[in-house]
């Protein structure tokens, strides 16, 4: 960690306590406010809970994406991932966003697989297994429904002829004094991942290069990769196209506290979609950073504190989509009528209920590849 | 130019005089000695003029090459250039010398077209420029005569999909210090010509990779090309490749003198391929430097001096291939038997015959541009 810094958090650092407002101001995005929110709702008829709740907390130029709207201008989504093995629940929380919002507006959505990226990030991982996340991922973001007719899979290593070449006029324009800042890179850093962040850029003006005139793009995603977007905002006006938006939430916390953003690489910390139903349970059980007391007594006495209690946090920004049920959840658990373990049982239920469905869904999405991947 | 040395040579600039002993022991490359031109002898029969006369003066691993040769293992050869609006008399060097060895080798030919590092590293120049520039280029290679059947001309952002693709592993395995270091990039230096080298070390894998074996790379080219392929050396035996051999000359000298080597963008300096005859003789007229002396009665007396004369180096280097002939010039020269203009004017006609005959080839190779060019 930084010396003069309490929390980082970079698109390939994540650490320390996160305090999302000091963060918003260091990376200088506007909050979510209840204007912005009524006008969201304007044109959804409701509020996703991840809005309502403030998961989804920061933006950058959402008003624009509405003004353009409203004129008639469709803009389009664009999020991703850089793959992994297995996809973890953290990862799901902008996805089914994402998802949400094209449903409420109708639009494009594209979805980049960084299997370049994590190549290059990742010292053990070969080319070939980055290759095969990012098929198996594909199957996690085809598992939550998205239109194959309005959605287009993107893995980078397949499209490299078209990327390069979009990313060649973005990479002339930043410099390596800026990435470094940006991504707090060392000199030791690889030449690919200083390039990298100009692929990233792609998809943010790829349907304006395919139309020919602009097209608004905007980026749901996790705050932590807004370097990169920030970076893209930077030099793609100079480049003619519009600044991408975004609207960013913060992390699903990890099992252990709210310490750092999930690692997919810490199996104690964070739940796999692959989980069955049993790992999930002892995950929970055994991991889940509970803000109970010591003894069932003093909780009756004193209540638990969700605030920091991570299984009510994981029901509050993913599995219980219900407020008044949450309310009462928060409500019992906060004057000891629920105890640490009562509350872990919702948890896990609505997890593996979850989960067996998305397990079913990624298989069959297999044979759906075809629908949704784009190759050169 | 640099505070501790005499002169400066990277794929970037060449300033100084250079001082080619002193740069193969910095570089690290082997002089072509007596033994090693005997041994090519053997193969070829003779011997290229620009190897008796040493511009061809330099290689890294040509024993490797004809070891491997003398087993029945075939290499095969790689060559490039960024590509510039016109080609001036300096390019030809190495071409000239590839296309001799594919000659008396009847090997494969790979020459790259770097339209994406020139606009990387060219401020003002456009994709659409340096592209067109390299198809104009390629003209140019054509025009030489290279056997179709045997030869490839590769325009990177053409080739996109599979050179970054091969190109991934390579930047993994190189830093940032590392290019800094080689190229003399200071942190102001663009992402995308950090990432570069790493695309042009494909050509040097290319046929393995399409052939799923290791295939010897023999690179003939200039000196200041070497720290891009000393870096490919270092990182392609990493990832199970041969390390690429290289055959390196010294620069024409620019028009005005030994200092530095000819730059496209002087056309004081240079001789382009689209010269008319008028503008040839002008520009040796006006701008060759002359080893000569001030009078005709001092030279008649003195003589003057071939070896800074740089109609004399032309010549010697590109356009007289007869060693009793340019024997004869220089001692005459040498003696002050023969006058600078008489020097000058046996040059002249000498490039003009070339060029007349170049400029009718290249115009004809604009029709065979499909059977050379390789395309993703």
């Amino acid at each position: 960690m930084k010396n003069n810094n309490d929390f980082v958090v970079t698109p390939y650092e994540v650490q320390g306590k996160v305090d999302y407002n000091k963060l918003m101001e260091r990376f200088g995005t506007e909050p979510i406010d209840q204007a912005l929110l009524e006008r969201i709702r304007k044109h959804t008829g409701d509020l996703h809970f991840m809005l309502r709740r403030g998961t989804f907390f920061t933006h950058r130029d959402m008003n624009f994406i509405l003004d353009e709207w409203e004129k008639g201008n469709k803009y389009y989504l664009y999020t991703g991932r850089g793959p992994s093995e297995d996809i973890h629940l953290g990862h799901l929380v902008p996805w089914i966003f994402t998802k949400w919002l094209q449903d409420k507006f109708k639009v494009k959505f594209i979805f980049q697989l960084t299997d370049d990226e994590k190549f290059l990030i990742e010292e053990k991982l070969s080319k070939e297994e980055t290759y095969s996340f990012a098929i198996e991922n594909a199957c996690d973001v085809i598992a939550l429904g998205f239109d194959h007719k309005n959605t287009e899979i993107i893995i980078d290593t397949d499209n490299a002829q078209t990327f390069y070449n979009i990313a060649l006029p973005v990479a002339k324009k930043i410099t390596y004094s800026t990435v470094k800042a940006s991504f707090g890179f060392d000199n030791s850093i690889n030449i690919g991942s200083v390039f990298y962040t100009s692929i990233q850029a792609v998809p943010a003006v790829l349907e304006s290069v395919r139309q020919g005139k602009n097209i608004p793009c905007l980026i749901p995603h996790a705050i932590d990769q807004d370097p990169h977007f920030r970076l893209a905002r930077d030099v793609l006006p100079r480049l003619g196209y519009y600044k991408p938006a975004s609207i960013q939430c913060s992390f699903l916390p990890a099992l252990g506290g709210p310490e750092g953003k999930m690692s997919a690489s810490d199996p104690t910390q964070t739940v796999y979609v692959t989980d069955d139903p049993k790992t999930v349970e002892m995950k929970i059980k055994k991991h889940a950073f509970s803000g109970g007391q010591v003894s069932v007594a003093e909780h009756r006495k004193k209540g638990g504190d969700p605030d920091i209690d991570v299984s009510f946090q994981w029901l509050k920004i993913l599995f219980e989509p219900d407020d008044k049920k949450i309310k009462t959840i928060e409500e019992d658990y906060r004057n000891g009528d629920m105890l640490t373990g009562e509350l872990k049982a919702i948890l896990i239920e609505k997890i593996n209920t979850f989960l067996e469905s998305h397990r079913s869904k990624r298989e069959k999405a297999r044979d759906q590849l075809d629908n949704y991947l784009v190759k050169d």
